[in-house]
């Protein structure tokens, strides 16, 4: 449960702010926003689908988002408030309360132990947290919020709005567009992994090109997106990466196409926009997946994806020991195929097409 | 081979400490700790199973720590030291050793390049290293270590004894319990990851939950340990958790649970106590991991496990030539299986109950 | 497309430095290094196997580095530079052009914000940025560049020529050989992952060993590198490690190897010379990997591997319903090979040897 609002807020307001019609007493408040089951009569929850109506009817929530259709069956909710969709209302709901909870926003203002290049050039309301970097020539757009410790390079351009919290590294020569959120650890514009092999070991490839990131893409805790060799790697508008994301060299990748965590993306690829990539997905270089997919979570992408839909891969879970006598049979299945094929031979069964 | 010990130390102080009982002369020194195959006349070693005999027969080690029953195979040591259990025996000598090694403590203190807001409370004999930043309202206990370059955020809480290696990021509001150890890089309590689609794009669902880290949990470098989205991500006393390890939001984990590195628990997913689980590991959110529990290393953990045991996934290993070919046939089973209902009827075996 | 040079090169100066032979006028000039399908006319590129040939017909680019094979394919091309190996032909010319994009290096000289301690050493040429930490007894070798906030603990030991991107941290006692290059975020030395299990739960086994590193190492942004139980964990010479590489304590690597992104090694593995191990490979513990192993991407190492090749693990992608077909019968192998046992029984078939 998080703590309280600094002062309630009453479903008038919150109507107000949503556009949504009222059912209930407009003077009713809360404090809190809460799931249907953690609710308690000073919080204000939502429904999203009909398998929580159970779950609804024994809500405390003394404000309830929920949409027409099911409104009906929350009669005994103090007050609901009818939206279009009750899940992107909760999300704007969160925003709200997480403004209110943050208290008004520390000044704007260069603390005085960051480091700033003599040719950066920063834009309005701009906030710079100690100790952090920022290079040459580098560009930073109104309002933007550099956390403690970032490391910026030079030559950086940054959209208006960007949040970098702390610790966040943005090498030379970065585009971030607006609005991009950049959690802490994250590194942006590495080198690309890339190495000739030659008699006297490997030798390094410059990676001569950099990243570009789109507007209202937020990239997750310690994920790195490295930077091209010759082009650019390139994040669409609107994308979301999670935690732990791994982007190579010259990667694409279109709009609004989320990446949970702990996946890699390996050089050249290029990915769609509105692609849904599980976590821990593994992708091998130089394929291209199309748009409007949706890749399982642990799941190897070893070819191209050339058709919108569903793909998987990866083992399920078994208990130990069963999962020890698959592995045997998956090593003998070119055995089992011949045993069947002999099987057949002998009795006269039309050959196998397979 | 580590550094010697700036001054040797006694059989017999070793023997005080451990509580252990002394055979041979108390006399002897060692100035190092080394396994039964490293360990030259200057060491102490340790033997946890028989199935080491052969190695400590020939051992060179001064001292060995071993218990009741394999002490008479180890009549050739100088000194052995009898206790219960020679692991945590070994565990505790290296405690020991390292802190010898280390030196004594820099002083406690606050280094004057270290940001700390004016509303934060430190404990007795706190030390903050270079370039930390702390934020408003924390609170952090006695005897705490704050690496260099650590960022704290604000409404932090944190117990006495914490060590925080350099680099570390805990963002507002995160709890953290006593004697917690946490190495570079890591980050706990950046944004869960989560959005509502809209026409317009994914909309941010604010985070508004936090995370609460119980007593003696150890978290390794590079690991990331998101928010909660309205409850907190919990991870329970005595928990162990690797390097590159992600925590998604509103996870809870129980107590004295290990998780190797490389692993990614998605949102929401609850794991029992004492589970040990293996590295690369994969779990899909919303899953209920019941208490002692194993987990293979690399398995996607795809469905609930309900039941104590030991449990696997992943292809087993095989050379590229095969593994194509059990790549193919995984594709044909379903053929394969109905070749096999075909032969059956034609020869008259009874239907397959498959 | 990177930026221009700041002054364009001829193709008489690029011929003298690779030792090349010029086929065309020397004085042509070229202000970018391009792919054969990204060239205009102001690029040169590079050809490195027939299969690009097509592309290489159609180029626009001013100069393509060839090999003596295919030059005759080439005539279009104003400048062709002979070469016996144009990949390692362009990543030396790729070198050479950072350098000059990158204009001339900041001054080498400690940054007023570093904070040295009294009795680090630092060789001639050394450039150390804004807020990095550098530990007591710590020695620097000539040249070395330590970017913004990174921190370097006690009694390190760096070879001269290495580079440390802005955030690496090295834990106390670490030592890197020459030219050594860290991208940002990565982590070496921290505490391997042991603890022995006792009633009270679970005793940390302090560290005591440290990490090598050899010359020539490349390590990738947020890769973690863990220091040795008691030995040390060793890196060799020439290795390549990628992003999110995660190296458990004890391991040792033998010369040039390569590992992609997201590979995580356990404890105590050892890997020899001149293996590529791909992206997302989970490698257990204890186990022992021969000189020039291939393994490909997210594949699972169960087992050692004694001879030279490839080998390859995971589970190809599918249609999501055709592997939950899969899935389902991968668990009923040992159902279907009873029931093909059976019918080899009934039709006389001569006992399955598997």
């Amino acid at each position: 449960m998080h703590p309280a609002l600094p002062s309630p807020i009453t479903a008038h307001d919150i109507a107000a702010r949503l556009d949504a019609t009222l059912i209930g007493d407009p003077s009713t408040t809360v404090c809190r926003l809460a799931s249907l089951e953690g609710a308690q009569g000073d919080a204000i929850s939502f429904i999203t689908h009909k398998r929580y109506l159970a779950a609804a009817r024994q809500t405390l929530a003394a404000i309830v988002l929920v949409d027409e259709r099911l409104a009906p069956e929350l009669s005994h909710v103090p007050v609901r408030l009818l939206v279009p969709d009750p899940y992107v209302a909760y999300a704007r709901v969160s925003q709200w309360f997480a403004q209110l909870l943050a208290g008004p926003d520390a000044a704007a203002g260069i603390h005085p132990t960051a480091i700033l290049a003599q040719s950066a050039q920063l834009g309005s309301k701009v906030r710079i947290d100690a100790g952090a970097v920022i290079g040459e020539q580098t560009v930073i757009g109104a309002e933007c919020l550099i956390g403690p410790g970032c490391s910026i390079g030079r030559g950086v351009t940054m959209g208006s709005g960007c949040r970098l919290d702390a610790g966040v590294v943005l090498y030379d020569g970065i585009t971030l567009g607006e609005r991009v959120i950049i959690h802490s650890g994250a590194v942006i514009g590495a080198d690309g992994f890339g190495f000739a092999p030659s008699k006297q070991g490997f030798v390094k490839i410059a990676q001569l090109g950099s990243v570009r990131i789109g507007d209202d893409v937020e990239i997750g805790a310690n994920t790195t997106i490295d930077r091209g060799a010759l082009d650019d790697t390139v994040i669409g508008k609107g994308c979301k990466l999670d935690n732990q994301v791994q982007i190579g060299h010259n990667v694409q990748i279109g709009e609004h196409t989320v990446i949970a965590g702990c996946t890699g993306i390996a050089g050249s690829a290029v990915i769609g926009s509105r692609c849904m990539i599980g976590g821990g997905v593994g992708m091998v270089g130089h394929l291209r997946i199309c748009d409007d997919v949706i890749i399982g979570g642990m799941a190897m992408v070893d070819r191209p994806v050339t058709e919108p839909g569903y793909y998987s891969g990866g083992w399920p879970l078994q208990a130990h020991a069963q999962w020890e006598r698959s592995a045997v049979l998956l090593k003998q299945l070119p055995a089992l195929r011949q045993r069947i094929r002999s099987l057949s031979t002998l009795v006269g069964l039309p050959k196998d097409p397979s």
